[in-house]
């Protein structure tokens, strides 16, 4: 089959590889009908994330159909069309007995295209697939689903959820990319009074504000913080959302939250932040971080089903799966393109890998 | 009457000041029956407090009757004897209506003996009264309830409460100076599967071993985090308490917690720390600050009076009210002197104030 | 003054009665600008609330301005525009403190309209007005607020929040009457997947559909308990909520909440219900009661303010203050009428009230 | 082997069976080396739970040895010592995957000695064995784990955290049977300020008292709400536990709680309660229901571990497993023996089933 290889910092291609088979009883292997890219596959093309061997098949985030499921599976089998997400949960350990799957110590976590390969493939194993892939009804077209292998979970669980927003609270997002937009889009689930967001960049605010972003300040001009103060009659906001994972937006997060608020950090960080206690100490704040544990997924799919959540804004561009190296370029370079998230579709691909498909589907049944 | 009066930094004395009088209808004036000294006084003189103004009498926590009420004080009268509390309450304020008394914004919060005049003297005025202080029932002896006016609540609320502790968690406090004690004594209440209290002065190792604690770690020889994790199977601990106050402390706390586990910041700060996200951000950490409410004061109250709870081991060292000045010797020079907590008791003083009393008494009824 | 008096069972009328005038140094007169009618008025005049006493006042909800204020009230002042709640808060007790006005013990709780005298009148008398009105900005017009007083907070708190409604749950409110369609509008806060409401009078039911319902069922035709399984895949809802008050459809919310969901009553009883334990006992099922706090009012306003609730739509017929008898009867005749909630308004009268105000404003300052 | 065969109502015998075998590669076999005797197969036994086939083996409580696991089974091997809970978790469903095992919807739940064979036997197997037993640590006596596998989660979960008993509470627990007095046991882990214990025999009254209930009242003396409302003021408990599973302790426990307190049935019943609503609609009660999830058993298991919960004393009478029918006397006949738990040890049976174990083992591994 054709999968996207990370070859070390720097070098990826669309190559040639094995078609992967179940190697554990928990295991199921998935063709890929529909895939994205995550700014996280950028860092690790990046070097950022070095446990990522060259070799590597990227992606964690995908829509497709089982073709096979090894015996010990027992809720999947072939023809079932499922959301794969960025969380794999062996459904044993203490942690995912919790709910907790993004902590898993029983072999799962995020391991897709990190520690074992991954999406960006026409197809894939996916290890304990019957507490990590999420049956699809029929009526949820690939893209309405798609963007829950990841940004949304994310944006909801370690952003809205970690934050605790009620209705009425005023929420500060700082970052308008696109899980600090996935944050603008869940935390109106819970019917903030308002909504600011915070960036660098005039065309993310103005993304924001389409989907509901009632305030948004230039974080480049003038003070934020002076901004945030007058919002909210001098203070400060119920809910900072750190949707960047630099230091210097994290420890303005902590500057314009109010006294007892909350500050929920969802950016991924390379480096240390500088946590200003001498101020903090008496202000009653919580402050968390977290990896998505994908345990609303099942929750958020419904909401699609019954139209109250709509994720498809979020596909600015379309490609086939096998100009995925094309789409890499367009996503990398999203100042230009103004990329938000993109879809790789198995269209063309699919019909080889469905003939491939049913011959895996004899074998399987 | 006789006061302990700050007169800038390094500079306090048992000095001869007016009587309070009642200068708002929700005032009462309390005629101070015991009181005690807190590490913030210590803090206030040596000048890290700049706020607290020269000539400002000292102390926030006492045991003491109620010798006039405001014409709008409508739950006291003359002659109730009441734990006068850190914390001073609007009852007014958002915040004092939600239980977070520590945030009042209507004039209360952190004042006595920090904004207005305090406790440390033979009377004191009580602002907003009704919901600022708490009858004590005559069966509760003024030690048994003196450390509620302060350490014991802002470990409970602050260390144990917002570290989230549940019965069988290990839970870590780091410093077993009076807050951490209190910690190690509060935690209890929620029965924890193990407590390590962790320090560099093993004499206060020794007086958490005899509060409670099930394991005991020198900070200062070998490696705390290699021992809370041979401790806790390479997990780390469910909770960490911080009760010191510099960053070294704030940041150890950070790598004994486990995944999905608490920081409860209770130590005051005045320099900030290192908060290291390239590590915790995928760590699902919480991390709380807080000054108390206070609002956890009546439970405690009845934890001692249902003989649940005895915070008098914290009374190590026993004075006169009018030698409060060799009270703070002692208390500062803990070192030496192995105090936890010292009790200023207004035996002596008591006639005489009360004789005053009863003529304020006279005139109040 | 005028006001509209209860004189026993079945007996009321516009009466002259004295102004009232402050009676305790925490009181606030109030000239009532807007009030409106409860159901709860009309189980008074039928003569099923046995504690109010001939001669008493009606009326728990209301807009009005202070005119006076007791010298102990510190956040008011003549002038204020206020909203009146149908709670009264002492601020002292134990339930104050924690924030549950609804069960105050110092005097609070509901009395106005009730134990003393209440708001359908030209002035009012409101015991602990600093801790029981609300301050209305200028622009939150009087409609917009007022049914605030009631039957919003009232849904919200003991319906919509009691119920722990959550993004994505089938929220089954069974009753469409001011309460029931208050529920209906709160609930929407929270993005349920799907709203459900149960009458058995399709006018009511149609006014659920206008306020957000997805799903109406009339009850009184074929089975409401298979319609919700239908609808919920055989599982049955999240939450049930009752917003009638009679056993069968509080016992119809016991059948239709699912394993693990919540059935949080509303309704004001006056029999008991059967609870079937010998089903329910295995079905964790929780199931709450309560009388409303007001603790969520000024986030109801923030949400006003913001434009994310309008509660004007339940605002059904107008009359003038003077006509309040009048407004009783299309009230009462709901049936007919299709009134939701009826506006009593100040116009006339306000002129002469004012005059007296006036001088009353000028007795106190 | 040897098991104890349920024959329809009032019949039962220990019987001649054949061995169990994997029939899901999800299965472990389990050799029982300590069983015990639940009051719901007293109720099976008298034909309360007509799902329960004739020729099924009765027993939902065992410490055992694994003899052999299917091949889906990740996390166990031959040899190992396990807790087998009265709950068997599939895994998969989405209450498992929320930690609701109780509801499990994928073919588990209460199915051992109920739906499928239980554990009254010399082996046993057990379905999704990787989700449903607990390792135990050499150190852990069988006696002290048995009451792990039902009553003492059951107490814990579905009484003590269910009612949301916190430090300082008045906790009423009705019924001082095996389960209320597990509530007195684990209610003790909270410290609440007074438990007090209800029953209508002296004796049970008695294990109360030496297991910590502070206070004892004999329901059928005197007046048990008076008894309550005179221990706490006039207010009511803040907690109140069902533990009998009649309409008539039910309704005393919504008697006897206070306003704002809870009600958490653990009782299983077999015919519907009255519920007040015509008092309650206006109390703010919370009352719960629920069958144990057995999620807390990790953390009961640690606790014993770290001597903070001793259940051994709920042995009272120990039998071989061989003579599981005079067990079955002894523990029906309660009132005469004093029993509470009997403890069925495979001693002799063990040889064995040792060496029929080790055939097992060597087919397995």
């Amino acid at each position: 089959m054709k999968a996207l290889v990370f070859h070390g910092p720097g070098e990826r291609s669309w190559d040639t590889v094995p078609d992967p088979s179940i190697t554990a009883e928990t295991d199921a292997i998935v063709r890929i009908d529909s895939a994205t890219i995550c700014g996280t596959d950028l860092h690790i093309l990046k070097g950022d994330v070095p446990e990522v061997q060259p070799g590597t098949i990227l992606g964690h985030e995908a829509v497709g159909t089982v073709v096979e499921a090894g015996k010990a599976v027992t809720t999947l089998e072939a023809g079932d069309r499922v959301l794969v997400s960025c969380i794999t949960s062996c459904g044993r350990c203490r942690f995912c007995r919790e709910g907790h799957y993004g902590l898993c110590t029983g072999g799962g976590g995020w391991i897709l295209g990190h520690l074992v390969d991954g999406l960006q493939a026409e197809l894939a194993r996916v290890p304990f697939a019957d507490t990590s892939v999420h049956k699809l009804a029929p009526e949820i077209a690939d893209e309405r689903a798609l963007f829950l292998a990841d940004i949304l979970p994310t944006a909801y669980e370690v952003g809205v959820l970690n934050g605790k927003v009620t209705p009425g609270d005023t929420v500060a997002i700082v970052g308008a990319g696109p899980i600090g937009l996935a944050a603008v889009m869940t935390a109106k689930l819970l019917t903030p009074g308002r909504i600011a967001a915070l960036d660098v960049a005039d065309a993310r605010l103005e993304h924001a504000r389409k989907l509901g972003a009632d305030v948004t300040i230039n974080n480049s001009e003038g003070d934020p913080v002076a901004a945030i103060m007058e919002l909210t009659g001098g203070l400060g906001a119920d809910v900072a959302i750190e949707a960047v994972g630099v230091s210097e937006t994290f420890e303005l997060c902590t500057e314009i939250v109010r006294p007892g608020g909350h500050v929920a950090n969802v950016g991924v960080h390379g480096r240390p932040a500088t946590l200003h206690l001498e101020k903090l100490w008496i202000k009653d704040v919580t402050i968390t971080t977290g990896l998505v544990d994908t345990s609303t997924t099942p929750r958020l799919l419904e909401l699609i089903a019954n139209g109250r959540l709509d994720p498809t804004p979020f596909a600015t561009h379309r490609f086939e799966l096998a100009d995925t190296e094309e789409a890499y370029t367009t996503f990398a370079d999203a100042a230009t393109t103004n990329a938000l998230k993109v879809v790789l579709s198995a269209e063309r691909a699919q019909s080889t890998a469905k003939d491939q498909t049913e011959a895996l589907v004899g074998t399987a049944v």
